[in-house]
């Protein structure tokens, strides 16, 4: 024993990013191997590939500081995912945002066809909630509040609400309000990061509060720098066309705020994340370079 | 107290299925209430709305003989009508089967637009297994069990399978053979229909295996009767387009089999639905009659 390994607890943020999402996507791998050869299958093992498997990486975190092995969070990380990419899937369809590029490579409806990235993305959301059920989770208890929430924050009081508000802004007179546009974005991309940092606390029967706080931050701060990302991205390393939300005339935080107006509103909404994980001490370091890292990453 | 009412097992099957079918569409009101105002949300209280409500009556009656109430198990049957209608609403999507009419109403993407009718039908998949989580129904192994059941029957090795199946032989160069149709049939409609038989087996944690012989039976015989209804139809009875199938020279149980041969197998599999009840003795009576509907219906 030459070497002596450093605390899993220490290891930076980003080494930690990559070693929880490759566990997600290897789990995911296994739970859909064998399925059948048709396209709907190929498509949905493409649309997990990729991505930065930041909810993944939220849900094993929030486990580990509650002393819960990935062994066992590995399979809702891995539900969170397979749900996040069935949105991506029929969010990029020609119906709804019609992008023809995510991740940096064919969206599923353009690499295969509509009818493919529906059926794909249904069958995503169904695997979602079977990854929920597997016994490695824990007690049937705590497995069945984790699908309780996640449907609540997947369906139309959730995530389906914001898409559906952020479609009915596209055809209304005047653009969203500030108000407006969180409320969209609470619900759109905030309730599955919700979800994400408190299914650790679900899983381990613990006060959820901090980590929904820490959450409800992020989740904001995550927006407004996806639409800082919009008009100030790369397109080589956002893998999506920029300055796509502001050529459609959109209402976005940065219309709204300005760039700079947005920028400091993402910074103090990431003080406001790291204050809320207090009570966790040292043991919440990664989750404080989570937020950090949301706000200043550049794809 | 002039009359003296028949028992409830006696209560002949079309009461028992209307009783069920208010019961259930009752049930998926309450919990859709207060749900906001956006279009998605009132295309899934229209995509709920009308249909037979066989599944759910197959929950619900299945729960019956094991002595479960209905107060108990409207939940588990309103879970399968509202994951029907998803189905239902993604199928006649013009990507997939392009459907203008469905009992008898203009279909949700009519109604409304295609964006709608994806969202709408995402929603009432997770409200689906949101469902399945109510209290009521019983101990959180029992919700959990069925969380598990519906995710597979719903998911690429059930219901989405069968949709994939259906759209890969649109394209294919030779019609479908018997085994293959078969195939694709026990996933597109067999497996929730026996999720929907199994569901009160699962509730009362009892021998499953008499209700899924009698499910898959039945859901056979319910596919072969839709294809006989294809060709025999009255379209103002079954609220779809008649002869579509044919017309659009897909392998259907009549091409197959001719119309003879199709209603003799119906008949057959009735016969095998029925004698797989025989454990059950009187208390199955209405499933009895259910699978007696199912290959007479006009619709």
């Amino acid at each position: 024993m030459g070497h002596h390994k450093a605390p899993r607890r220490c290891k930076v943020f980003q080494d930690q990013l990559k070693e929880d999402s490759a566990r997600t996507q290897a789990c995911l791998r296994a739970v859909m191997k064998g399925l059948h050869s048709v396209p709907v299958c190929a498509a949905m093992h493409y649309a997990v590939d990729g991505g930065k498997g930041l909810r993944g990486f939220l849900v094993q975190e929030g486990a580990r500081i509650h002393g819960i092995d990935p062994a066992q969070s590995v399979y809702a990380a891995a539900a969170v995912e397979a749900l996040h990419a069935y949105s991506l899937v029929h969010d990029d369809l020609p119906a709804m945002d019609d992008d023809d590029l995510r991740r940096g490579q064919a969206t599923v409806h353009v690499k295969w066809d509509d009818a493919t990235a529906i059926l794909a993305g249904d069958a995503l959301q169904a695997l979602a909630f079977e990854l929920l059920t597997w016994a490695e989770i824990g007690s049937a208890q705590v497995r069945l509040a984790l699908v309780m929430e996640l449907a609540r924050a997947a369906g139309a009081r959730g995530m389906v609400l914001g898409q559906a508000l952020d479609i009915a802004a596209e055809t209304a007179d005047t653009p969203l309000t500030l108000s407006e546009i969180t409320e969209l974005q609470a619900n759109k991309t905030g309730a599955l990061i919700r979800w994400s940092a408190e299914a650790g606390a679900i899983m381990a029967e613990r006060n959820r509060e901090p980590l929904r706080k820490y959450a409800d931050a992020l989740g904001l701060a995550f927006q407004i720098a996806d639409d800082i990302l919009d008009v100030e991205g790369d397109e080589a390393k956002t893998g999506k066309r920029v300055n796509k939300d502001a050529d459609a005339g959109k209402a976005t935080f940065v219309s709204l705020l300005g760039l700079d107006g947005a920028k400091q509103r993402a910074r103090d909404l990431v003080a406001e994340a790291c204050a809320a994980l207090d009570v966790y001490g040292d043991k919440a370091a990664n989750l404080r370079q989570a937020a950090e890292f949301v706000i200043s990453r550049d794809s």
